[in-house]
């Protein structure tokens, strides 16, 4: 779709909501009170009332850029949500689905009849209507691909193909392409009978007659070189390329390091077959690492603010259930030791302590690591000096802070030995805690799953179970 | 510094770090034997080699974009980094300084002296300077202040003016401007005379004779509209700009919203002072999502994989120390109640699940709460609705979950009484544990803090002083 020019003013995007927050608010009350003097005389008055504020959320929205309008539906609960939706003009509902996240996109499609949804789909470009063709019904699907011609269905067809962590699903397919052996003039004149330039061109694609890509063009070099060379002489020859089946997060990562603006993306006999531009790579990485904060918490992605109770208590009760066993067995590590808490029930005041200080420091060595892993700086080689550290910060901790609570511990109750078992299992346990800080997001992901997966539940798990364990076993053996 | 052109091969970076790391591990044994065999003829043959694997180590980072030898450097302990640091070619210095962490930066700042710092900076340009300012020694930044000219000084001194949030503190001041009473002809053949354009130039700035800004224009209506008409017909004279004190992340999320490439800065008068580009916002916004994820954990950001042992320390003992307060009061609270520990065993090993669940089950919600704060959804409006689903949500688990480990307790302790005191408790724990997760994001926002701010510890904190108090307070009163 082409780029919408944004209109500047000086509310910021909270105010704007606000505002349509405030307006809906209104609407709702006008409603409330039409409904219940159905058939009075006053009614002709509220209804006024209810068109005049209408008109005033209509214009509102009609004022604010697609992705501002997005942003207002994504922060609005389900029924203010719909409510705005039935307000947005049909010819904006294309680009505003696809502004949204998943989430609300899925609930804005329930709420469209295929008609509605053909109308906003029927001008997307290839690549959009792939990205929402799995979220669409069937038969809208069907009627939308036999409206294409032959060329855009095969590439519908063909990003539909690639899993949606490959840089195929990504890619675009608006390349300008030119030939090497032209002159910049030629170029030039060439772009102005394009009358637009797709978003993101700060490269063109410089192609031989089979298709194969021979270099790019930046625009910068074309404005600034003298118009009689020949693009030949002019174009970086040797560019940053893709392929469609590469990690697109690896691609995203290029892009960054690299600061690139758009790229090509070429098949493996190097012929061009379309690219990769910034924006699209900016939301990949904005999603990595939210998936990231997400996971670590054993969430799953999918929830919005506003998800219902119903489909919240879906996305938590995996990891709540996982947490449940781990607890479960962390209990019945303390239930061994039943016969030691009988006779000093100082241990089970103190046994919490270790496990959560253990828990606290397992956290915290593991998203180190997870974050190391996400930039890709965790290597065989590294591993194990990375372990050495853990561990050597795990004793001094364990050291200085146990010995505290050793203190603490002999002033409660009085027992030297109680102390000094105290700061022996901190320290054991914050070892603990350290080894599988490391050990953890490494072996999920050498079994080839997100290293960030519920790595808190099960830290917690192990440090819980495991300094219960190492307290109440010591105390046994040392104290009574 | 201008944009170098990336050089695509085959290999990936992963790659490339471990023939680094390979080339360095020789490196080390072959110094390693020279230092054992000191004096001994075998002298020559063992330099030789040593020589040789510097040639090849130094051929090997000559061929990588200053980006990745950025990214090696900041894979490798800190020793290896030096080792490698040495044989980047002076004139890199400076781009890859750019490039790398900030902890990695001091590292390696540290490492050089007035003369190479001097050196390594002489190129870069004001925003550049003003970056790196704060890490540089006095008399350095002082002698590079003065080899300035009067705009770029006052430039330094603007940008170093601005707190590191604001958006002065990363615009850049490589703007292009123009007139909009020229035709675009004459735009094109100014711009071939700059012989070279700034890197992300997708607009240029129109601004009057006072250098107010007056619109943009884009290059793409550059390249396509005819070359005789007046910019002020083309420009858009309504652009997205930004105010140098605004804050920069809010910036970032217009970038990401409208999709921007370059924007103007303005100053409150309307005068163009600077521009902010993509590549600033995208490393904006990497950062703000990892500085979330870190301080969830109660870690500040500075610590990178291959710090010190006692840089590590440092940057974990704040919340250590905390939490080791907040499991000191969580022990007080099963203090109080010992009396009755010792009377019914079981219940020693029965709390723990209640307060791991209940921090489990609160790390969920924070986690969404703080999420949702940081993409601007969570408004006053909103919150009672948001409050009301997170404890429909923990009272339907509550009372599933709790259920079930009601009915657990009853088959390990044959007792219905204490089954049932079992699910209370767990209900309640995870009602608090919304609560909690709702009110602690907001309440540090409300302070001016990061909702982020060790949120984990907090609301472990609360779960398990509240989940214990909870569970041995019912089956005080009920089973005692």
């Amino acid at each position: 779709m082409s780029e919408v020019e944004v209109k500047k003013t000086q509310e910021s995007l909270q105010d704007r909501l606000a505002q349509v927050v405030e307006l809906l608010q209104r609407q709702r009350v006008v409603e409330d009170l039409t409904h219940r003097q159905e058939g009075a005389n006053s009614d002709r008055v509220e209804n006024l009332v209810h068109r005049q504020n209408l008109v005033e959320l209509q214009r509102k929205l009609d004022d604010l850029h697609s992705a501002d309008v997005a942003y207002i539906l994504e922060a609005l609960p389900l029924d203010d949500r719909l409510t705005l939706w039935q307000l947005v003009k049909a010819d904006r509902d294309g680009d505003i689905l696809l502004e949204v996240s998943d989430s609300v996109r899925e609930s804005l499609i329930a709420d469209m009849d295929d008609h509605e949804l053909l109308a906003a789909a029927k001008d997307m470009d290839a690549d959009e209507l792939a990205d929402l063709a799995s979220e669409l019904p069937r038969d809208v699907v069907h009627e939308l691909m036999e409206s294409l011609d032959q060329q855009q269905r095969e590439r519908v067809r063909s990003a539909l193909s690639y899993d949606e962590e490959q840089v195929g699903a990504l890619m675009d397919f608006e390349m300008v392409t030119i030939r090497e052996d032209v002159s910049l003039e030629v170029v030039l004149r060439y772009l102005r009978r394009l009358k637009e330039l797709p978003g993101h061109t700060d490269k063109l694609f410089v192609v031989d007659y089979d298709g194969v890509l021979k270099g790019v063009l930046p625009i910068k070099r074309l404005l600034v070189n003298d118009p009689d060379k020949q693009v030949a002489e002019v174009m970086a020859s040797d560019p940053v390329s893709f392929h469609p089946d590469e990690d697109a997060y690896d691609a995203a990562q290029a892009f960054e390091r690299y600061d690139l603006i758009s790229a090509p993306v070429v098949d493996k006999n190097g012929k061009l077959i379309g690219r990769l531009t910034i924006d699209e790579m900016v939301d990949l990485i904005r999603e990595e690492s939210e998936s990231e904060v997400l996971n670590m918490a054993g969430l799953r992605e999918e929830e919005d603010i506003f998800a219902s109770v119903w489909k919240s208590l879906r996305n938590r009760w995996a990891w709540l259930a996982i947490n449940l066993i781990t607890a479960f067995v962390a209990s019945r590590v303390i239930g061994l030791f039943e016969g030691s808490i009988e006779k000093l029930v100082a241990l089970a005041a103190l046994m919490p302590i270790v496990a959560g200080i253990g828990g606290n420091s397992g956290n915290q060595t593991i998203t180190m690591i997870v974050r190391a892993m996400a930039l890709d700086q965790v290597s065989t080689g590294n591993t194990s000096r990375l372990m050495r550290k853990e561990l050597a910060v795990a004793l001094i901790n364990g050291l200085v802070w146990g010995g505290v609570i050793g203190v603490v511990a002999y002033m409660l109750y009085g027992s030297w030995s109680l102390g000094v078992v105290m700061t022996a299992a901190m320290t054991l346990n914050l070892l603990l805690a350290a080894l599988m800080g490391v050990l953890i997001p490494m072996t999920l992901a050498k079994m080839g799953r997100d290293p960030a997966m519920g790595a808190s539940v099960m830290i917690t798990a192990m440090t819980d179970s495991g300094g219960f364990f190492i307290f109440l076993g010591l105390a046994t053996i040392f104290l009574l």
